[in-house]
């Protein structure tokens, strides 16, 4: 039997439990893939649990409670005991970051915290290894879900903000008292968090301007939409004049800016250097499962080496033949019967051809199909098939369709 | 003075010199985020340098030397010698993969390859460790650049295939034999690696199918174009009746899926996983300094302890006032003169006004207008002045707008 590995976790809220079910959902794999066992040693709730006992019997202290006290004692005290920390608390590490992170240098252990900012888009491990030599101009991020599905409730279906928020109340999008997120406050702290990885300088929430979303109208939303552009609310980092600005405000965006399309619930951020030009990161910025994934790979990166490749855990059998949606662009002699004919010999591979354009006339007459997800083997001999008829005057050409139900 | 850190480099191609003229530049920063300072022991180019030699005095070998001999057996030797590896080559990899990372696990040495697929863009570590708890579904990607390039230059200017072949080889984006970007074969050997990540299944290249983007016509793109759809040189891996299917080939897109808008020479990956819904990470693909920064990245974490939030190296001044466009958003009374006062408020502060559209009439009119970046207190100021004009019927809304300039 595999090694344990043992996983205090402080805070059983939404991400708490998530994770917890998450952590046992997933031990198998983990085991394969670390070779040790992660097992939950104990939960701290408001109710239960004692701090000492479950650091005790800890390797590894999951915070995710939140808030700043007792989290910051919790967290130095763990770490003081040796013991390697993952936390998804902003506020704490906005506020009281270069001390804990001192600590966790003066004891050696990890301080690993991408589900602090945008849930499961993996921007702190980026800035802080793939970027680590890079010189950062520039940072600009959505980082607060909430503010993004009202904002992209409005922009789509013309409604107030009021009418947007309380939308997003119902979904489990904004809380009871969504204040700290529509005022910018929330994103502020991560823009804190990330500018301090962009730019190696301490940066305090207390330093980051911050502005909401409350004010903006339909209106708004209406002049954004007739000019192409996106409303958000973005945070920006950059370096100025040799210093460095740190602020969250609502903007218009040009309809080619990376930022632009990201939608709903998502989180987005974009580094750029002159080196690397622009890397843009987006994914879920929220939610229990998408966040208790992000503590989880903090605290998968934890148990193995770094940068070890670990053995194939599975050995999946190359599947070579799968369903495809097809265009296909026929060259034809217009004559009648030339449709029907294609048609049964697509219909007899199973094909069904869910549209037909057909250009120009005569001897030239092109046809263009689509046809519905099929096998590739079953399609590709009808195709073979349509090319042998007298009335095909080129080799026809075959392009797969990737459907709007792919996600 | 701090102990160097002593990098071995094989190859000296256009990202070798990059890598070399990059790891210079950054020696200060590097040093400052690691306590060791980079320095370079050592070239090995097809006339110069010792290989042995090289080795013995390198802490880490980079091979950016490309291909398969003696590229393998060069890393296998650094590797047994006790080295770590950074390599930039996915035809090594995509062959020998298995053994090279059994080797590094034996050796108890890194082997890191975020160079290998996608360049800057960090899909390696965010697989390898952001993700590696997650149960990835599917994984689509767009991982040549040259590809991408030829296609976005036909969608936007009509070109033919040739046409645009010749002038992505003038640009630089495609070499004089660019056989194996536009056949597929390379974005093959990136998806033979993502796959093997992924899915932690042994993947080698001669099991990707793969089909490239020779046979694509005008009339394709303008297909795409009329329908609002992308096509685009599409790699995908993912799960299919308890196997894996691994692809690339040229597919339309749905317009909203994340990879139709990436555009030019950049590369993008998106995961899916149900726990994760969908991460997208896009950048730069090729170019030398870009996958440069990539290998320095990769070169800088092997140097780090893991996780660790290095003391901040700047201090920076926090800059609180900085330059913005904005939207300024007013109710006035309808009356003459109106416009030339609102200007005259703007224009003391150094506003320049770029638009104004006026909507309604009489007592309820409204303006909105766009001014030119000036210093957001001079803006204010100018806004504070025009609130008090008795003709404005409402507090003015203010809306900052992100210029398409800004990158």
């Amino acid at each position: 039997m595999a090694d344990l590995f043992r996983v205090g976790l402080l805070g059983h809220g939404t991400v708490g439990a998530a994770f917890a079910t998450l952590l046992e959902d997933r031990a198998d794999a983990v085991e394969a893939i670390t070779g040790l066992r992660p097992e939950l040693s104990g939960v701290l709730t408001r109710s239960r649990g004692d701090f000492e006992d479950i650091v005790e019997r800890s390797d590894l202290i999951v915070e995710v409670m939140g808030g700043l006290d007792p989290a910051r004692d919790y967290v130095l005290r763990a770490m003081a005991a040796g013991r390697h920390v993952v936390t998804a608390n902003k506020q704490l590490l906005s506020t009281h970051g270069e001390e804990l992170w001192a600590a966790a240098r003066e004891h050696d252990v990890q301080l690993r915290f991408e589900a602090a900012v945008a849930g499961v888009v993996p921007v702190i491990r980026v800035l802080q290894e793939s970027l680590a030599g890079a010189h950062v101009d520039r940072l600009h991020g959505i980082v607060n879900g909430t503010t993004n599905f009202i904002l992209t409730q409005m922009a789509e279906t013309g409604a107030s903000y009021a009418d947007a928020l309380a939308e997003a109340q119902r979904l489990g999008y904004a809380e009871a008292d969504p204040s700290d997120d529509v005022n910018g406050r929330d994103a502020a702290a991560k823009m804190a968090i990330l500018a301090r990885l962009a730019f190696n300088t301490p940066v305090h929430i207390d330093q980051v301007r911050y502005e909401g979303i409350e004010h903006l109208t339909a209106d708004d939303m209406a002049y954004a939409r007739d000019l192409g552009l996106g409303l958000k609310l973005i945070g920006t980092a950059e370096r100025i004049d040799g210093g460095l600005s740190v602020r969250v405000h609502p903007a218009f965006l040009y309809g080619a800016h990376p930022l632009a399309s990201v939608s709903g619930p998502f989180n987005a951020v974009t580094i750029e250097s002159e080196a690397i030009t622009e890397v843009t990161l987006s994914g879920p910025g929220a939610g229990g499962p998408q966040t208790a994934s992000a503590v989880l790979g903090d605290v998968i990166s934890a148990m193995i080496p770094p940068a070890s490749t670990p053995p194939a855990t599975d050995s999946l059998e190359i599947v070579t033949d799968v369903e495809s949606g097809f265009y296909l662009h026929l060259e034809v002699a217009d004559r009648p019967g030339v449709l029907a004919q294609i048609a049964q010999l697509l219909g007899l591979q199973g094909a069904s051809v869910k549209s037909v354009v057909q250009k120009g006339l005569g001897e030239n007459a092109r046809l263009v199909m689509v046809v519905h997800p099929l096998l590739e083997s079953r399609f590709f001999a009808a195709v073979d098939l349509i090319a042998g008829l007298d009335f095909i005057r080129a080799k026809p050409r075959a392009i797969r369709v990737i459907d709007e139900q792919f996600t």
